[in-house]
Parts: structure tokens; sequence; C-alpha cells
């Protein structure tokens, strides 16, 4: 379990580092908006972020301690603690994958050559992060209890709609073209 | 502590409904979107409220279940059990006020007047328990802690920037127009 916390640790403190990007990005973006609606949408994202570093600033100490001072034993989902953590942790899996979704927003307007290879270059690490931190969440609940099912698995397998993958090199340089007609939110239910 | 109990089983039920009138809402709305980033757009404000559901769905019963079994002395910080699910009830204080965003984001796209109304009095009554669920919560902080400071009160008491009722009442039918360029992001760092 401590090899899997490093990770964690160096996962998270690398998407804190990318939300304070992302913010100082927008800050003038919020300011010069042109309108009430342009102002709401990019502050909103903008405030999505920031609540989710204020809970990373929580967590990122907290596996740090966790890593320091447990023994394996620890490692259960009967010690209170570390299946506060392991909730802790599913919550910021799913703040990665809103994470990604907010930078592939920004893309679509953000084309000039300066911000969309930085969101590109935040929106890859990410992705890669998010499916990483997925993974390890899986396997760490399944290791625990045989009957595990991740309740929002269905999301993911009839479409990974974050996968960039399937698009053409040349579009997988600028906006994201996964979004496709075919996608159904029937799935999503 | 039991009286605060009642009212945020209650709070918490009328929001989930909310939001399964608000996914019922988009669903249309993405699957008959024109382009790629406004099926995103949607999508990712209704996937945001299906994780949000998603959590409530596991918070609601366990609200009841603290009012059934619990006595005064449980209600002490101190207490595991409680102290875990005062930060669930701060992280869906949050999930209250992202709410309200998404709905005034709505209100900018859907005009026509069946949408509107609804999206209006969703609205309204999340707003009025989003500041009552944050009023609860600095109350029952305060009451366990007499240092306690909001760590993000600062972001309301600059600007209370969901709060409508500043606007005409013509305006206040519409769109939110409380979004003004004198509202400074720096305030919020």
């Amino acid at each position: 379990m401590k090899k899997e916390l490093e990770i964690f640790y160096r996962l998270f403190t690398t998407t804190r580092e990318a939300i304070e990007k992302f913010m100082n990005m927008l800050d003038p973006v919020i300011q010069n908006a042109s309108d009430d609606h342009e102002r709401l949408y990019y502050h909103h994202i903008y405030e999505e972020e920031e609540q989710r570093l204020s809970r990373l600033e929580v967590l990122i100490p907290l596996i740090s301690k966790f890593e320091a001072e447990k023994d394996d034993k620890d490692f259960t989902p009967t010690n209170n603690e570390f299946n506060r953590l392991l909730q802790e942790l599913n919550l910021e899996k799913f703040g990665l994958h809103n994470f990604v979704e907010h930078l592939d927003l920004a893309l679509f307007r953000f084309t000039d050559e300066e911000r969309s290879t930085m969101l590109n270059q935040l929106r890859e690490v990410t992705y890669q992060d998010y499916q990483q931190v997925k993974e390890m969440l899986n396997e760490i609940n399944r290791r625990f209890d045989h009957d595990y099912i991740d309740p929002h698995a269905h999301h993911d397998e009839d479409h990974e709609h974050l996968d960039r993958s399937a698009s053409t090199p040349a579009a997988a340089q600028s906006i994201p073209s996964t979004y496709r007609k075919g996608f159904t939110v029937g799935s999503l239910i």
C-alpha cells in the first residue's frame, strides 16, 4: 500500500500545480469577460477547481501522514481512517475526470498557440493520471472485497469519452473530437 | 443536533429531486447538441450533478441513521463518525452552491417559458437551501470550536455573488444579472 500512496502523493501534487496554472490562465479571462454569461461560465469553472484545490491541500498531507505512520495491518477497510482516505481518493478520482473536461472546454475557447499548448499538456497528463488513479482504486478495492464493483464503471466501459487517441494526429493537437453524436446519455443512467 | 439533522434530511432530499428534474431537462439537449462543444458543455454539467446525486444517495440515508441512532453525547467532533458526517455536509454545501451556478448557466440558454420557469423555481429553492446549510454548518462548527473560521467565508463576505435580490424585479424573472464587472476574482484567492 505504501507504493500506491507514493504514487497518489505524486499524482495529486502534480494536479495541484496544474490547478494553479489553470486558475492563473482563467484569472484575466474572468476579469475581461464581455458579459455576465461569459463571466459566470469561467468563474464557475475557476471556483470548482478552487474547491478541488482546497480539498487537495488537506488530502496531500494526509497521504503523507498515512505513508509515514502506518503499517500494513492498518491498510484494511475496517480501519476507519483508511476507509475515509479511500473515500476521499475516490472523490478526487472524479475531480481529475472533471478537470479533464474543464480543460477540454477551455481548449474549445482558447485556440491561440500559447494557451492551447499549455492546456493540451495539462490535459494529457491529467487524463493519464485519472486513468491511473481509477485503475489503482479498482485494484485496491478488489484486493479488499472480491465482490467490489465500481458504481461508475458503466460510464467508462460503454464509451471512454475522455480518450482522445481515436482522433487523427492533427485533430489531437487541437480541439477534442471524441464527443461524437453516437454518444448516448442513456447509458450514463 | 437532531433538529438540524431533520432539516438537512429535508433539504438534501429536495435537492436530490431537483437534480433529477435538471438531468431530465438536459437529456434531450445533450442528445440534440449541434456540435461537440455544446455536447461536452451540457454533458459535463449533467455529469457533475450525476456525481452529486450518487453522493447524496449515500449521505441521505446516513443522516437518517444518525438521527435515529445517536444521542447528544455522540454529536462531538471527537466522534469520528460525526466528524465525517460534518465533512460530507460541508462538501454538499459546495455542491448546492455549484448547482445554483449550473442553474444560472442553464437560465442563460433556456429562455423559453417552460424551462426558464422550472429553472428559476429550482434556483430560488436551491439558493435558499444553500444559505441555510451554510449558516447551520457555521453554527455547528462554532458550537464546537470557538475559533472556527469558515475557510471560504471571504468568498461570500466580499460579494454575495449568488444573491439575485439586488436585481430589478423584471430582471429577476429572467436571466441572472448579479455577475457584475465590479466583481473581482482577486478576493477569491
